[in-house]
């Protein structure tokens, strides 16, 4: 463990999450053209109405979009559109709204319950879902009803859902009456890897309410709460709105996201983010003492080494998030990845490795 | 009625809100630099820090600043670090948090209540005020408590708070152990009119929180909750995210802000706001037929004018909004004015009023 | 001003509210006939299938009752059954609900404004109620969508609505498509005034639904709502729950209920305060140096009296409550109320007042 | 399994709650006696000023008792008082407020976090709550901070927790800066389990405030909450009255608690249940093919039966509750049981079971 990692010219790079990386040029430049004229607020905007009619093009199909400039907002605004302030909503214990939103689902719902259900690999377990929704209310009115299910897509695992996972999980939730949510902060990193429409990823599947995030993809700060069912969205204008979160200069928001979708931007990215992951994984799979923990699917890829290595890397300068305490890590590979980052981490491995590991 | 306001190379001007306006050539300039790197996320960033100080030192003080992205959230989020679910807040019949907020406020404190206290020129009047508090709870806990005084500065009407208004107010709320907010959406606006410093307008006076716009004065979205006082600031974090408006890549409402306060660039945009406001109350001031309600101290003019006039305007694409029937309108004065707008908006109403009236 | 009031055997009565009151002696009687075998918990019991049964007889319809023990819940969870968390609910200023309930329903309906809508007399104006839903939405989702209307009977005045002012009410509430709620917290002495059937008074006149008070008119804590639309108490088991209102021995309940409803005992109680309430404001009209401030119309009495005769009264004993500090008082006759009693009162202002007044 | 477990003269007892027997004499006639006269409301009345005292006397220290009607209104009231909107409430998956309340908690909070604390016999684990609290905030203002815990005393697991487990929990707590909440539902249960004053059993092992249960000991509807430190309790009147649990004619639930309280007629009650347990347990454990799963600790039963065996008894007309599907009961033992009740069973489950099995 003694090879320097750090040479003169080289930086670091940073796997921390996909919020460090900055933003596309596309978005940027969306951003600055907007900057230049007036435009209505509120809403009331060209790059508005061409976001949604954008939106339809992509998902090939009407549908009803809320520009917001936060995925904890898309999140908690979708959930309370779908379930009551006695309801519960079925998510996975590690899924964002029940880890690490300070109880924002609670907070719009009105005081609806995150019932936990959990699966491997991120993902909601069939049986378990089942299960949990047969036994929520044995004693009637003193239990709260079920109402949604939530699911992540990418998770976050770094997993991704199948075709037939999401199938199986709205067959169950159609059976009982319960909306079915998908939280899409990393959705083009999972429609990436399904190589399949968005379409085919969301409503054909059962999907009713998504939470479109661009912000982890490559946006400053934007986000689409998309309803495929009109009737879900009658009231959605009001909740944005007392959120906090209908933007007075709203073609801001919309510009990154026409910045975002425009001539597929947001597809090449989280290609290239997905790409990144996969070179980092079979990397690392080739140092001896090192390990993943999975194959990623997406953009996440979690590894396991040695303590020290750990300490050396951070020491270093690289950036990656540490679950527990035995040596595995989390890193998230950014649409702005280079060859020249993944090369970076894993030279820095192996000579923290060193030959006698 | 009858010459034309619209020659070939003029676009008539939108002075329906401050909204209608792009962005400061500094805040994108500032948010383009800022979307180049990487950066930890949720305010963990170089911008963020020295948005903090630099605030400190425009307000000569200590302070805990919170980004967010809009103006609502801003005073829903300060009124609930001040009023418990069962408060009382009072307020202008006028100000947006009563008007304009779809409950924002009620959301965020749990469920207080707004009591109005009006007052002549959107401004609570200090008697009012006094009869509001005494009266508030002759039923003891059958009533809300009084928590919390909120004034907006510069007002909805388009006037400013005097330095001894605020202290009144301010001695009032600190008699009755009560909190005082002040919305300062146009808060450049109101320092540009009372040429005092921020300090001589906020804490000194008494104020323990601020609002403190910046999307109307040039930005793109951005605003900033700052505490005077640190123990109302002590759960604030744990508010803004469960609200869901602290931003993942905050570094683009922070480099906003930096960009907007650098080399005093709001205030600047201000005064010409203020300027045009003045100009166009000065020039209608001057046309027979048309009239000011009031001689507008920071960018708001609100005006009377014939009401086949008012349908000329609109027609030939001006931008403003009718307050009643009786053709009174509300002007607001952007900080991208040029004389031009303003010509061509006096200039329009000169044509349309015509010699005959 | 000298005689005394207050002979030895004589007790001055309380007029300061029907809360005062004890319980019918029919209520008691069956709360101990409920106290004295076993029951199945949480309203699955024998009583609470009859007074389900007894009011749908006393109706005249279908209906879905919900029995809690106080007003203010019955209030409040019937608000948050036809009022969203961001919509409002118009009644008049004196209203219980905007007065007396703390914040009761904004915190059960989540964030819901009351805007208020004065008249004459405690009853809420029509032209006034027309205005204030036509203005209620200038900025649509800026403003919280009008929702539903609250109307109290017996009014906080003392006044009844008469049926064609409850009609033309409904119809405006229908056609903005609010809900139309009745605080019923006196309403069988509205009902003993009116004379007419508990159906001609609510459903038929186009109430959706009653807080059907029982507490003020003679029992313990027994109130309940009552739903003439079933679709709106669909999720009332569960909001009542979560509330804290659904009582575990909720025969108990039930049974004054059932005490109180049974062989009219409700209505003969009723009649008795509201000819108390009659006898009380005849015998003062009489009285040089008293006053009434208007023919009470059930069982409330609004007198005005020389300052000094009241400080007697008090010290003699007699119960009452002053409304502002002009001599204005208000004077509940509950129930219970005897000859004695309004006597008692009579000869106290008589003798206080003096011949020299 | 054929003799008839059901002669002429013979009523089947009914376990399935405490909550499914009368009131006590005690309770009735203080009830009837506070009937009969007149009384200030909202408890400004001399049997809530007594019951203060009287409590006082029990608990051996100065007190702040707040009485409502249900336990859920207890419960979810004082964790509204030592629990933001935003923080965390400890609690065992098997508690009321997680499996009973509908989201009780959640809603008087205003959207606060159940996080589960398991542990064996119903009692919360030391370990357990342990990690818990530490692991509770990896990501700061993105995790809700923990603020209070709760246990059940007597647990629903019919078990009691020792000193010295009540102790070490509120040591925890302390260290952790949280508040200790005690559910006492059966708290009297519990007290006549351990043989300790209620001052040992409370403030004295650390609790803040205690859910003083009085319904299913024997009242008709009365609980009281109850603070040890003053400055939880400051705001608990206005917290109160919005949730509609400030009764009108409080003196009814306040004359039940002086009936409770009086000449230790809840002692007296809570022993008989507790006999009653003991007896049916030590019968079970004679019987061969029935079994019991814990030696109970104070008025509940869990039992284990044979399938056809709890058929028939639930035909005999027996009230019990499944827990699951192997035929595991619970047996609630009320006040009101008597040696008849009890041998009833007994004679039953013999008699069902027979001597072939």
């Amino acid at each position: 463990m003694s090879k320097p990692a750090n040479p003169a010219n080289f930086a670091p790079a940073n796997f921390a999450s996909d919020n460090v990386a900055g933003a596309l040029p596309e978005v940027i430049a969306a951003v600055t053209e907007a900057a230049s004229a007036g435009a209505m607020p509120y809403g009331n905007d060209p790059w508005t109405a061409r976001v949604s009619a954008r939106l339809r093009d992509v998902f090939e199909c009407d549908l009803w979009a809320f520009p917001v400039a936060t995925g904890t907002a898309a999140n908690a605004l979708a959930l309370s559109a779908i379930c009551p302030p006695f309801g519960t909503v079925f998510c996975h214990p590690a899924s964002h709204a029940n880890t690490d939103e300070c109880g924002a689902p609670e907070f719009y719902t009105g005081g609806a319950k995150l019932t936990l259900v959990d699966g491997p690999d991120g993902k909601i377990d069939l049986a378990a879902l089942t299960t949990a929704i047969e036994t929520a209310r044995p004693h009637g009115v003193h239990n709260m009803p079920p109402a949604a299910v939530t699911i992540t897509q990418e998770s976050e695992a770094g997993t991704v859902y199948a075709a037939d996972h999401v199938d199986a999980i709205a067959d169950i939730a159609k059976k009982n009456k319960l909306a079915l949510h998908m939280d899409g902060a990393r959705f083009a990193n999972a429609l990436a890897a399904l190589d399949v429409s968005a379409a085919d990823a969301t409503w054909r599947r059962g999907v009713d309410v998504l939470s479109f995030g661009a912000t982890k993809g490559g946006a400053m700060a934007a986000e689409a709460v998309i309803f495929f069912r009109e009737e879900l969205a009658s009231a959605f204008g009001e909740r944005r709105k007392r959120g906090g979160h209908l933007l007075s200069k709203m073609r801001f928001v919309s510009a990154q996201l026409e910045g975002y979708l425009g001539d597929d931007a947001w597809l090449r990215a989280a290609r290239a983010a997905n790409a990144g992951a996969a070179s980092l994984a079979a990397g690392l799979t080739n140092i001896d003492g090192a390990d993943i923990v999975r194959v990623p699917e997406a953009n996440i890829v979690f590894a396991k080494l040695p303590l020290p290595v750990l300490d050396l890397l951070e020491a270093d300068g690289f950036g990656f998030y540490r679950v527990g305490s035995d040596g595995t890590i989390r890193l998230v590979v950014p649409w702005s990845v280079t060859d020249a980052d993944v090369e970076g981490l894993l030279g820095a491995v192996r000579g923290h490795i060193g030959p006698a590991v």
